[in-house]
């Protein structure tokens, strides 16, 4: 048996578990938040015991160590020898990365090299990274990219139509994200199914703050919905999703922001946000449209149509789909957005059971039996898919 | 009977067709190239002749009259007391215009406020509507936008997922484009398949050099590939069609060009050219393909993937689909394209026959008969809808 922390570090904060392999126990979790700023919170949970102090973390390193020293405060661990590795979450892998990987010092140097793709995200990853290894030197860490499960797409996939060299030159193509979420609702929906993996067209729905959705045929993705970066495809918390790419000079010129900050408005601005007016967390836009808001109701109804559509696209690539999957925040847990979504689709064979629909946040078969397409809701799990990744990598070795 | 021109205006041509109406009798057709250039081209063919002259046409005035005058000279017509209706195409009408309109006064001042959603477009069609206007003042005049047909579509089709004062402000939102195309071929669509076109589901490919799709529910259209500008959507020809919005402030970066000429590229140097890496046009693409030509075959995959995805997507906003249209130059054409977008819809109820598909230009139906999706082949007519529209609004009052 082996101890792994699973870890995902943001620019200021630090979200972890630490996970008993590979019987995918969580021993503990927490996070730590306002990293860098006054009034930092660490949180941390284990058995039925719940932990939160607020002082002040300066930084990466000093997070890491109070992790670790709190685990051993509480009993969790009784020394940092038992920590056996550590899974990093690193969003951008580029074309390099296919797999997850055993972090070494190429390894760190080609991931600050892809940093350039994902400047928001890659730097505080690999800070994480770091503050461990000055840590835990010798626990193996292993870098999980939420990219890495998109790379089997083909070039009629992931290539714009755009000058060829772009794509040689700058790297500029599709890639996708929640990669590890995609592979892990993908794998539990074969269990499900009790089908093996390799023979299953699967359409993987997730759908949280961030959206995107995924064409999956036999394990491997193939195409996907966000794309250079995580703006593109539906509609999402506060991202616009695809637009008329003629928009943004059209936008630049009539309010005089400049390329920046008209990025900033599609990335943290739009979407739900914007098309309700009021907020951009779907709770609240769900109670506003039962109310009769319309503009809520609007804005349902675009999300739900978005990701509709990439459905409809996506059994088109496959011929088919033998089942759909939801996950993530608002697929696990919004029965009305999974009604909008589904309704609409039984001339693909996809026919949902109303009843069975009523579900939050556990894995459930939503479709009626007789259903050609299965509808399957699969809570996502991606810190226990980064402690397989440490599993396989760095101990069953 | 009646004789009407109809009138296609461009910035530096105009194309025209004299058409007897109702019974949509070509009399005389024709091109005027490069107008305020030096050497311009006047092309007119009626019956079994062709008359082409290299001239100075300084402007569309003179270029109105040369046509005037080489109709009568040509025996075509006697006199222009002969020409009951001048039929216009215009771009873009806005939101204001969801049908083509009788040109008055007012009527031309709302084309030209809305000329700032079209400025490579609607200035040039204001040019000629003026310029028949100068010689033919008695002549009534209807303007046929490319627009009106969408103006069905729901809000939550064209309203995109941002912030809501950008709608309400600068009229951003989709527009749509092709329109009195795809107008057309629903219309013959509908005659082809003796079914009333308000109880069919069809989708329209219009695929030229410039490509749309659009999903056309009981004989409106509820949503189309083209967005705010011809940019969004599929692969064309040169143009990118839809791409992450994040790329534009990224090839900025790299590229060192302002947000204009981005633009520019995305418009003039993507799509079929970029790809391919020698050509926009899809004869010279097929060939090199046949040969081999990596990048031509992967130019052509992506081309129809892209279309073949939008039918799944609008299937999907439709719950199935009756008939698919191909029509414009590569739809009527190209074998290959349409055999490369139809395969692998079998799960929707698209049977196709291979051998039927080898049509190019003419109205055939290239489904298997047993199949429950229809596949249409049909030549797409802008030229007649004018006619029919000069008819409607401004002869059978």
């Amino acid at each position: 048996m082996y101890k792994v922390l699973s870890i995902n570090a943001g620019s200021s904060s630090l979200k972890f578990q630490l996970i008993e392999m590979p019987g995918e126990k969580v021993l503990a979790k927490g996070l730590v938040e306002r990293i860098g700023l006054e009034n930092s919170i660490f949180g941390l949970s284990y058995g039925d015991k719940e932990d939160e102090q607020v002082l002040d973390i300066p930084n990466h390193d000093k997070a890491v160590q109070l992790l670790l020293e709190n685990l051993q405060a509480s009993g969790v661990i009784k020394s940092l020898d038992e920590i056996d590795g550590v899974g990093h979450r690193v969003v951008h892998g580029g074309e390099k990365f296919s797999d997850s990987v055993l972090v070494t010092d190429e390894v760190l140097e080609e991931i600050e090299k892809v940093s350039e793709l994902a400047p928001l995200h890659n730097p505080a990853n690999i800070t994480g990274i770091k503050a461990f290894k000055e840590v835990l030197p010798n626990v193996p860490a292993v870098a999980v990219f939420d990219t890495a499960f998109h790379q089997t797409m083909p070039a009629e996939s992931y290539l714009y139509s755009l000058p060829y060299e772009y794509y040689e030159k700058y790297g500029i193509r599709k890639y996708g994200f929640h990669g590890t979420s995609h592979k892990y609702v993908s794998e539990r929906a074969a269990e499900m199914l009790d089908e093996p993996l390799d023979r299953l067209r699967l359409i993987t729905c997730h759908i949280g703050n961030g959206a995107s959705v995924a064409a999956v045929e036999n394990g491997k993705s193939i195409d996907t919905s966000m794309g250079f970066t995580p703006l593109e495809g539906v509609t999402m918390g506060t991202r616009s999703g695809s637009l008329d790419p003629a928009l943004i000079p059209y936008i630049m010129d009539k309010t005089g922001k400049d390329v920046n900050e008209v990025l900033q408005v599609l990335n943290k601005e739009s979407g739900m946000l914007a098309l309700s007016g009021f907020s951009s967390d779907l709770r609240d836009i769900e109670k506003e449209a039962n109310e009769g808001n319309e503009r809520a109701i609007l804005a349902l109804n675009i999300f739900a149509d978005r990701i509709h559509q990439y459905i409809g696209s996506y059994a088109s690539k496959m011929n088919g789909v033998d089942a759909i999957v939801f996950t993530a925040g608002i697929g696990e847990n919004s029965v009305v957005v999974r009604k909008l979504i589904l309704q609409g689709l039984e001339f693909m064979g996809v026919y949902w059971d109303p009843v069975l629909n009523e579900t939050r946040g556990k894995e459930t078969m939503i479709n009626y039996p007789h259903s050609p397409v299965k509808v399957l809701v699969i809570p996502t799990n991606e810190e226990v898919m980064i402690a397989r990744d440490v599993n396989r990598l760095a101990l069953q070795k």
